[in-house]
């Protein structure tokens, strides 16, 4: 597997996003920027929704701090992926991300960036994607919406993952919404994906990423 | 209650780390940095210690992008704490450690420094810290010392929290422990600390962190 190691932090990232945008717009595919906390189950997440998805092309462009642990579970479920090994930066930049999708070279497909696990520093950096989808999972606490405004305030919509831990952890929704409806409209998903069990909620995520899909045509 | 609002992120960081220990020294102070990824439950896990050492001063000092909700539910507790704004900033910095210092203005103590909930950043910022404490909690994932390897290579001590779920979650301790211990000898203690049960395991943080206090004297 090729790891692209990412070296410095280049200046002009909204130029770079431009390009990577026009970039995708002309190889019709839909650019899916995941974000969210260290263990949100981000992977888990894209897994999923190809699993829903199954007609559709999907790549994955994976940036972790270090190891190839998501990109190799991704490739032995026969999903096309790059792996970007940031060396310590705490987010990925536009500049990376043209590299990663050289890597792979797909298209007419969904592409996921699976960005490091940070609820804060991501939300600065534009990579050309067309939907910003967060992974905010249940144990993180209900309370996140008000401790992390600028990522719960730049997002297009809200996969909220380990529903079914909602009564071990004493998750209030109520509150969550709450936190949220102050910054943002964006729709929100709640998805259980438990080892062993059936996956509930991530047939509305799909959904609502094959809508964005097919709207590309329409562009 | 006062916010600190943090400006700017100042150059020389490590001479005001090495001043801010001087700092806590000189006022017979252990400051521990505790750090984690958001929702590790560091808020409560700070809380679960002050309550084992009831005879022992305990101030905090507590960094969030936005919010007070942290200092005000430690403040319900009778515990002396000052709130830093980071307005975006992902980390705390030895500069605005020594203006929250100052706002609690206690001797004799152990001080918490809850950092920002991110598990990149905040290990390149010396604070001028005795004791670096890391909050990793259960649902995170057994996989995060493969892949937060810099954080997993900082620290003095691990606090496992909400052991409760390990089930739940399909936690392997083994794997986990496998990670940590290629960057790391630290001491890993288990907690569990699920709101309206019996708290687990937090006596031995606890006792680790009064050792180290009682070590000051003998420096």
């Amino acid at each position: 597997m090729e790891v692209i190691i990412m070296k410095e932090l280049l200046e002009g990232n909204d130029k770079l996003a431009a390009e990577n945008r026009a970039y995708f717009a002309s190889r019709h595919i839909l650019a899916v920027n995941l974000m969210g906390a260290p263990g949100a189950g981000k992977t888990t997440l894209i897994s999923a929704i190809a699993n829903e998805l199954k007609g559709i092309r999907i790549g994955v462009i994976e940036g972790d701090i270090s190891s190839s642990i998501d990109a190799e579970f991704l490739k032995k479920q026969g999903i096309q992926s790059a792996q970007i090994n940031t060396c310590g930066e705490c987010h990925l930049d536009a500049h990376v991300i043209r590299q990663g999708a050289d890597c792979i070279d797909i298209r007419d497909s969904i592409v996921f960036i699976e960005n490091v696990g940070n609820l804060i520093c991501p939300a600065e950096f534009d990579l050309g994607e067309a939907v910003r989808l967060l992974a905010a999972s249940v144990p993180e606490g209900d309370d996140k919406p008000f401790k992390y405004t600028p990522m719960f305030s730049y997002i297009d919509v809200v996969a909220l993952t380990k529903c079914d831990l909602k009564e071990a952890v004493g998750f209030n929704s109520e509150n969550f919404l709450k936190g949220l409806r102050t910054l943002s409209l964006v729709p929100v998903f709640e998805v259980s994906l438990k080892k062993g069990a059936q996956p509930q909620g991530v047939t509305f995520v799909a959904q609502y990423l094959l809508k964005k899909y097919q709207e590309l045509d329409a562009i």
